[in-house]
């Protein structure tokens, strides 16, 4: 809508206005009137358009026009000034006989003013988007987006770029929204009148402004040239006026994740002020606003191809890292081995952090979430991965909010689906927690869980994970890619189908087959004494019960058919302190996906005909897909300390090719 | 969408199953068959309906079906069983040549259960609303609704009921909305089988839950038949299953009123949990749920006409209390004097608090914002008006952030408006605020900006009042009823209509007409002197571009044409020290608008003719709209302590017919 400003003209006197092209002046002509005035007439500069109610400029003479009661003179111009005060308007007032009783004069300043941004979000900022204050999802949708930048620039003395109100290099621009303030006018504006950018206090706690400042004779830019221009200590500043057509870049830096106090709407405001006296505050004659949403923070799934892949290398897991270099070779992927002066023995690269990344028509990059879980993996996130391009951010919870639950084994994220006709094209997110029925259950840290929930383009589905005595959701399921149906399978665990194929095997003569051959410190079991095991029996009935809870709720919130999922043989046992289930034998599902390429733990299952019929069943599952199987051993080194291949180790992958802004919400 | 679950069957046993009625049992039939079964078929009970994929019962024989590698029997019931286990259905199992291999037996106990509420808000609870789930906004929604339980039962010992987790009186239960649990089957269930009710940690910050017991033998129920049964320190609890067909009824309490960390929204569990072994959590087999939304607090425009009128009685104000008194009396309404001892001289009752209301289908009452002002009159909305339905809330701030601004003549609502198109059927709230601009302005606390914000149903517009020595809206504008256009005027104090006004009386050779006649230490000043002095003149012009700029947003913000704006004759001068105004005369727009009937402040104008030509302009402008005026002396008590008529009274009025919960949002 058209701004409009009440403007006061008094009759006998000669107003000088200060007026911005694309809004309208308002004269209450009654108001200035000399007493008996009866009738008016205008007369204006070529450029100054004027309108009384429904009447408009007659050229080259002055009708004198009634005076009613709500007699209002619009004014506009459709240009800006050259010089200050080169365009005119005249008012003459007149009694009922139409004799003049007075006039009044306005000298008229033109300028353009525009604080622009990429609204349209193309990458590029144009000039006077009209939707440019408010936010729209989808692809025809408008508002301009911010990163935190939570990045490094510096690669040494290393925190998160928001952690410092200064541009440490000039890389750190590309981080940061490009905003410009386009003036256009004469040399300069009447004395007193000046431009202020401003923000509020709320909204400073979600961003930083810098502006660029040219110094004249210098050959080359330095940071010096781009001094911080507001923030919470400073939320309303000036911006020098600097005459003819000219652009002044500023650059908004995201200083915030969205959380649940904080819906990531951000407003800078840009105000023309008119000086009233000394001793009183300017009044702001006209405002412009620009809206930027921060960028959320989004996890990427199985089905998204590896950037890199990572594991620890600790002082007894060499056969392991062997296995893993060679997979993640013939996969033709990049491994980062995290030395053991780093990991200080903690193997759980999975659990210590998950990768996700930030987004925006202008830069996007990879954002590691550091999990409150903090063992001896701790300083790994922050210490070596925050880097130029590489952000970093965490949730601080109290040490006793932190249970085996705010590992990242227990954060994942499924491929794009559509459920009910909804789509989401960026998954969603899966966390496991405890029923909530249950009293004493363990769960997921609540500053984790408001972070997660309020990111809102990836809407968290929380399972039930508190069943398993480690507690994470990878040791029941997984996805992978898949060349039909909805793109990918889920994989769940489960033990009906192990049973089910210990059973065919026993009444096929291959009862006495063992597992755990050729394991040290592993006493094998055959698969006669596993099926005549009732407790076991019992256990892995509620494993299933447990794990068939969760497939309800999948199916129901992923939009997912029985034939999108497939049931892999694992067996639990019950750990008898806890009453809570760990993987009888290396857990198939707790894989890593690197493409087509399957990482898998190796199940040392019982063998016929010299083959693992738990990998021949795995493989059988897997190459319909076209997905190729490579069995690793984590036994020693994992498995008997309850995880296994995925648990140890991490991918960062590529991003999604969908815009999260083009979401419809 | 249905409620599906996956259960397990083996074939060589007999499975008792608990199903509830709307939902559907998924078996997958190769999990749980014998190995080498290519055949099935199914046999149920009347009641109990099944189907594999596309094949449905055949009755009379038993036709084996192929199973597939996908084959998934549904099972649904359409009634509750009478007795535990009352129907069945088994499964045949055959190989290649259909020779029968085994069978599985389940027998089936239904229930029916439903968590209902009035999610159609008609004030009843109905059945098993589809939408009970979800909140829809406007007169085709759906979401049931709570308030917040802060009023007090009592008339002693007053805390708002929210305070106590216990019901102190029977009356108590209709400030809360029933939700009823509904079930219906057998006598008991089986073994181990329970309903729980529960509820999230953060929702439970937000309600609480009582339940209703009945004791067989007494004749009357008392408050002990009600106890607490979910909150913060009971997130979860059982319910008991009655059988038979039955209702259990529950009182949801709110607790806490939107802010800017609670959106209002309430989700209420309710899941039959299934036993698996003394060691481990039920398993929930089933859960429904509810949604409540907080009712937000509403303000009350002057359109709406008067329930009480109150103002303070103090050692100097006889005289205005007398004309007060009279001025009520003649319009027809009950006032209420807060008398001495309560009010300690502090005669700003406008100031203390705000009356607005909270409103559902089957309760509402007024509730008091009381301001964190806290001056002497600061234990009256608590002490005097918390009582049995008159609720009362408050936001608490940090003394050094309070000013001036935060009393509640800087917190006003306007009459419902449309603006673009967009309707606000309740108006919009208008608080005082300094420029965004301006350094060291004074504002509205935090807290109670916060707090207004977030009820969301009359969107709060900033205006302009730092430019005032006091700092209150309702110094320069109010509202009055009209009958035509939107049923309102805006009056704005207009220091150019009073100018214009007593050029006039000078041209007409009234310039010797004194103001301030007959006052008690007042001097008296002639027209012509107010016009010759020309610091006076910079100063009123100064008032009137700030009355200006905010007549330009209210316009904007409200949809204001100039035609639904008065313009009232107030004159301003400047305070020497702090360069902020004050009213010259007693301001005409501090009313106090009761009905069509207006009680404005004396302003002992010049008289023509014996006349005050203040008070005949006044009764002009106000008489067209059908508007009575009634000039009260308030110049010794009010006027000359810097407030007038309007900052010393304050009205409860009724409230909107129009729902807030049929807003289009």
């Amino acid at each position: 809508m058209i701004q409009s400003r009440t403007l006061r003209v008094d009759y006998g006197k000669m107003t000088r206005v200060v007026y911005v092209v694309g809004t309208e002046l308002n004269v209450d002509l009654n108001r200035g009137a000399p007493p008996s005035s009866k009738f008016c007439s205008v007369k204006a500069s070529p450029n100054v358009h004027w309108s009384i109610g429904s009447v408009s400029p007659k050229p080259f003479h002055l009708c004198p026009i009634s005076l009613t009661e709500n007699s209002v003179l619009s004014i506009t111009m459709s240009s800006a000034s050259e010089e200050e005060n080169d365009s005119k308007l005249s008012i003459w007032y007149y009694n009922e006989n139409k004799v003049k009783l007075g006039d009044a004069i306005l000298h008229l300043t033109a300028v353009e003013i525009s604080l622009d941004v990429d609204a349209d979000r193309d990458g590029v900022v144009e000039k006077n988007n009209p939707n440019k204050g408010s936010w729209k999802w989808g692809p025809g949708g408008h508002g301009a987006i911010v990163l935190v930048n939570c990045d490094c620039e510096r690669t040494y003395w290393k925190k998160p770029d928001t952690e410092q109100n200064f541009i440490s290099k000039l890389s750190d621009l590309k981080d940061m929204s490009l905003m410009v303030l386009r003036t256009k006018g004469p040399a300069k504006l009447p004395d007193g009148y000046k431009l202020t950018m401003h923000i509020s206090q709320g909204d400073a706690e979600g961003i930083r402004v810098y502006r660029f400042e040219k110094e004249v004779g210098k050959p080359n830019y330095t940071v010096d040239n781009y001094p911080l221009f507001l923030d919470s200590r400073y939320l309303s500043k000036q911006v020098t006026y600097l005459g003819g057509a000219r652009e002044v870049n500023f650059y908004v830096e995201g200083l915030r994740f969205l959380d649940k106090d904080f819906n990531g709407l951000i407003t800078i405001n840009l105000s023309l002020l008119e000086p009233i006296s000394k001793s009183v505050p300017e009044t702001p004659i006209f405002s412009d606003k620009v809206l930027f949403r921060v960028a959320p923070w989004i996890m990427t799934p199985n089905t998204l191809l590896p950037e890199e892949v990572f594991v620890c290398s600790t002082s007894d897991n060499s056969k392991f890292l062997e296995e893993i270099k060679n997979f993640v070779a013939k996969s033709g992927y990049k491994l980062k081995i995290c030395q053991e002066y780093v990991n200080r023995g903690d193997r759980w690269i999975q659990d210590e952090m998950e990768f996700g990344y930030i987004d925006s028509p202008h830069q996007q990059f990879p954002v590691v979430l550091d999990s409150p879980r903090d063992r001896k993996l701790m300083d790994f996130p922050f210490y070596e991965l925050l880097g130029p391009d590489f952000g970093y951010v965490t949730r601080v919870a109290e040490r006793q909010d932190v249970s085996s639950l705010d590992s990242f084994g227990n954060l994942e994220v499924s491929p794009p689906v559509t459920v009910n006709g909804k789509n989401y094209p960026l998954g969603r997110i899966l966390i496991g927690v405890a029923f909530p029925t249950a009293t004493g259950g363990r769960n997921m840290t609540k500053v984790v869980q408001d972070f997660l929930w309020a990111q809102k383009v990836q809407d968290p589905i929380a399972l039930f994970s508190d069943w398993l005595r480690v507690g994470h959701i990878d040791e029941f399921m997984t996805f992978v890619p898949a060349p039909d149906r909805k793109g990918f399978r889920l994989l769940l665990a489960s033990p009906d189908a192990a049973y089910k194929l210990f059973k065919g095997l026993q009444k096929d003569g291959h009862g006495q087959a063992k597992l755990f051959e050729g394991l040290e410190n592993q006493e094998t079991i055959t698969v006669d004494e596993i099926l005549n095991d009732e407790d076991l029996q019992a256990e892995n009935n509620y494993a299933q019960s447990c794990i068939d809870w969760n497939r309800d709720l999948l199916k129901r919130e992923l939009g997912l058919d029985d034939e999108d999922i497939i049931d892999v043989p694992v067996l639990f046992k019950t750990d008898p302190r806890q009453n809570r289930a760990e993987a009888y034998y290396p857990d198939l599902v707790n894989m890593i996906v690197l493409g087509k390429n399957l990482g898998i733990p190796k199940p040392f299952g019982p063998k016929v005909n010299g083959r693992c019929v738990l990998e021949a069943e795995m493989c059988s599952l897997m190459e319909g897909l076209g997905l190729s199987c490579t069995f690793i051993d984590d036994f020693a080194s994992y498995h008997k300390k309850l995880g296994e291949v995925h648990c140890g180790s991490n991918v960062r992958r590529e991003v999604f090719d969908f815009k999260w802004w083009n979401l419809e919400m």
